[in-house]
């Protein structure tokens, strides 16, 4: 393969869905570049923007010839695209893992994320915007979630990551949620009561991938 | 490859997610076999059950030595496996046909389903368990849901189908939901008021693997 140009990622590093992106490139060692999109300005209900992403969401992802939505949708295209780069295991090596793999990744985007995005907008980012906080939701929200980190607990309990021993997309998909809940909202002892879970955490976030994407979360914002 | 024993299905039909793991096991021809979970007495939460779907929901899953959960990861996995089986464009038959499926299979399940399904359980379950309605929540999830059938309506306006040409996964996992706000929940003003969208309703919910799902249905649940 020649020396392609890199793919492009569009939107900020702080939002949870670009971050799971940006995690799966840096996994993967696929050479990236960032384009901003202001969304305090607005720029993501943009016609242009709408054109590569319909819900006037972020991500929107190009390569080559293709564009693409959904940061796990995107997410699997790297992993099958770019399979001999980086983490080769990320999304398995063979139909069983791959499997398996998909039925966590579908879990965290059905059962874990729902809750946990709500918390994560209530507590970090309803403050900073001034928007008053709905507490019913979040006593609501922090249930759910406790009653998926218990199946969480239990699974972490006989095996090492949620697909199987080995790191890969499923669990990576938890990390910019997660991240929120631990260190910015205070919502750490949902993770730090339950054992597996905390190691788990432990081990996932301090992967050098989501370090250097907290990192890219830091730098002042571009564009 | 020797005749296999069937695949087994959790679940009963009148379930949305149970019903699109059906209907891709008829678009693609693998036999299957039905295990009647009885959710009225609560079998989905029983210790037995728990073990194949540890969130206690229907549907689970099992092929020869593997056992899945999520309606989405079992379909890929059906589609991966048996992929020179019945309907072989159904996860699309490269790359960049696979990548526009599953950026609308995430769609549906991230921005389709989550409004569809309040939809459905307010509309339609909620009366049969005499439950009182929540109107607020009918509302507001009417109003997402118009939300992505406005995006719908202009992407099936430059293609038959959401992710090109060819009838996909992507289309499939939207008729379970459909069917119930077009057929039971009285809310079909919600799809045929939008040109594009009913024209693909017409064709999507006609196809004979979901005709056949529509008569497990209407067959006396069992178990
Ligand atoms: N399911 C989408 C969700 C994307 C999403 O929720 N993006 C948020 C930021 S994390 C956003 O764009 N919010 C602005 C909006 O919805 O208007 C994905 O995984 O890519
Ligand atoms: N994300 C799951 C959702 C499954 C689901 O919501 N199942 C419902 C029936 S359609 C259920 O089991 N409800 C009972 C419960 O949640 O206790 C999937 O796609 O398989």
């Amino acid at each position: 393969m020649a020396a392609a140009a890199p793919v492009r990622v569009y939107g900020p590093p702080f939002s949870s869905a670009v971050s799971r992106v940006l995690a799966c490139l840096l996994e993967k060692d696929v050479p990236f570049q960032l384009q901003p999109v202001n969304m305090a300005k607005g720029e993501h209900k943009k016609p242009d923007y709408l054109k590569i992403q319909p819900f006037g969401q972020v991500p929107a992802f190009q390569d080559e010839s293709i564009t693409l939505f959904e940061s796990r949708a995107i997410s699997r295209y790297v992993c099958e695209k770019y399979s001999t780069k980086g983490n080769k295991g990320l999304y398995g090596t063979n139909p069983l893992e791959k499997a398996s793999i998909d039925q966590w990744l579908e879990g965290e985007g059905q059962n874990f994320n729902p809750p946990s995005s709500v918390l994560v907008f209530q507590l970090a980012f309803a403050p900073r915007m001034k928007i008053k906080q709905d507490e019913s939701l979040i006593k609501q929200n922090k249930a759910k979630l406790a009653k998926v980190l218990d199946v969480y607990e239990k699974r972490l309990g006989e095996s090492r990551y949620l697909a199987g021993e080995e790191f890969t997309l499923a669990d990576l998909s938890h990390i910019p949620n997660t991240h929120y809940l631990v260190n910015v909202c205070e919502r750490d002892e949902l993770f730090a009561s339950r054992e597996n879970v905390e190691r788990w955490w432990g081990e996932i976030s301090s992967r050098e991938s989501w370090r250097k994407v907290v990192d890219m979360q830091k730098s002042p914002p571009r564009g």
